[in-house]
């Protein structure tokens, strides 16, 4: 399978779901609707809703039911920047090489722009069928609680909370799990709902991204230290700036990149009883762990 | 009927399920939930929710199966009063005779704060059963729509981008039933989707509600006007010292008074189809008309 051609597929199919999902530009308010689609196509990699429809291929086959949640996951996540960015957050001027939403639409536009997007995604998300196994309900507590004060949010709490403070390897962890792995083992289970996976499946798959997002946010500490502003698209050094616990922080660049290796190899593991049809999200841990930015 | 009773004993009815609902404040991370919980027990009305539980009545004759959408609705009523108080928003310090979620937890934190209670409402939503005519996907649909880009965020964009301009009555009353009068609305419709509510019903109830919420904002403009900071238990005349068009700002108070009274007037007869069942919503429209803060 050609990966370069597996990932452009299907993130073209999410580029155009997107476009529906959203209001157009000229949709009264136009300013409103002007900074959601500045910041949902402000370039991103795709990452989680990619995740979500490879799930749903991995259990059924084919995505077509796993796109609206493919988009509602990706409008949570470009929330979560937006409001991350703000100058009483982390304060980025930068973010995907652009600017950011509040020095673009200013700060009170911002937070209503993060504000429209959470609640559009749960309006994607609605779009999606509901299947034998999994009704509407239950798609909407799971993207819900992953994203909430017992998830996403909870990882923002804490990392704010974090800040300047020495924190334990188990406290880090807590920010990590809840921060990054929380939305995106929930894409992922998503994409099986939307396929109907047996619960057995759908444990599997919940391993997998777990061990998956995990390691993808220690990559991402690694890349902060790492990588040029240029190379990232984004400030680079603000982990060390802002005196953020991060792994290679807390226990060194090689130890870190270590538990990344192990994460990507737990991550495979969970795909065995998949066997081959596994293959997609296989490819696509393989392609985390050796990214650049 | 005895209106004081019949609005206290479905309060407290609202209040336990806000509890339930509501993760408790030892939840880790303590300080999101202690915030969420500060906002949501700051002394509201219960507009909105007894809203929701009365029309289900009027429809069903009992209220049980609205009443987790009367936590989402009051929910995310909640979390658009935190972030409107934000100082990049409206700057205001006090709500319900409190300080404001940002004086007390800081900015970072009631931009979360607002953020896990706009995804919670979602969470609630979802708990209620879904119905012969009305699945989830309904009930969340009327939920996003109604708080959303082209409903009360709308408003609250158009507010802000009518600041200090001179702007027309058509711009106030798009800001009015956008802001206001969409979640009232909504309210409303979705306590008659919990009790099934045939579509003419439907229809009845949702010219009710745009009636009453634009009311219920034309009575907000004048209080501002001619009662105390005390007396409304947040800050008073902020209307004028930010020179926000209302409608006694650009028609004078008595026209003003007028309108409220048309639109009650309205309101109570979108209600004739009930009969006499239609009490409990007819009670609630006289009670807004008459109150003081």
């Amino acid at each position: 399978m050609d990966f370069a051609r597996y990932w452009s597929t299907r993130q073209e199919r999410v580029e155009q779901a997107l476009n529906t999902v959203l209001p157009s530009a000229e949709t009264r308010p136009r300013t409103i609707h002007d900074a959601m689609r500045y910041s949902i196509f402000a370039g991103g990699k795709r990452l989680r809703p990619i995740l979500c429809l490879a799930a749903a291929e991995v259990i059924g086959g084919e995505y077509e039911n796993a796109l609206p949640l493919a988009c509602a996951v990706e409008i949570v996540h470009t929330y979560s920047l937006i409001h991350d960015d703000l100058p009483c957050m982390d304060n980025d001027d930068f973010r995907r090489g652009k600017p950011t939403s509040h020095k673009v639409y200013g700060e009170g536009m911002a937070v209503l722009a993060g504000d429209a997007l959470l609640t559009i995604a749960f309006e994607a998300a609605a779009g999606a069928r509901a299947t034998e196994r999994y009704n509407h309900a239950a798609m909407i507590l799971e993207l819900a609680r992953a994203s909430g004060s017992q998830g996403m949010v909870a990882g923002q709490v804490a990392d704010i909370e974090g800040e300047g403070k020495k924190i334990s390897v188990e406290d880090l962890q807590y920010i990590h799990l809840n921060k990054t792995a929380a939305l995106i083992t929930a894409s992922i289970r998503l994409g099986g709902m939307a396929a109907n996976a047996e619960p057995a499946q759908l444990d599997a798959l919940t391993t997998f991204g777990r061990s998956l997002g995990l390691a993808f946010q220690v990559i991402d500490d690694i890349l902060d230290i790492t990588q040029t502003t240029e190379q990232l698209g984004k400030s680079a050094g603000k982990d060390v700036a802002a005196q953020k616990a991060t792994y290679p922080a807390l226990l060194g660049l090689d130890r870190a990149r270590e538990i990344a290796d192990e994460l990507t190899t737990a991550s495979r593991s969970a795909l065995q009883p998949f066997g081959e049809k596994g293959k997609p999200l296989e490819m696509i841990a393989d392609y985390l762990l050796d990214r650049k930015n």
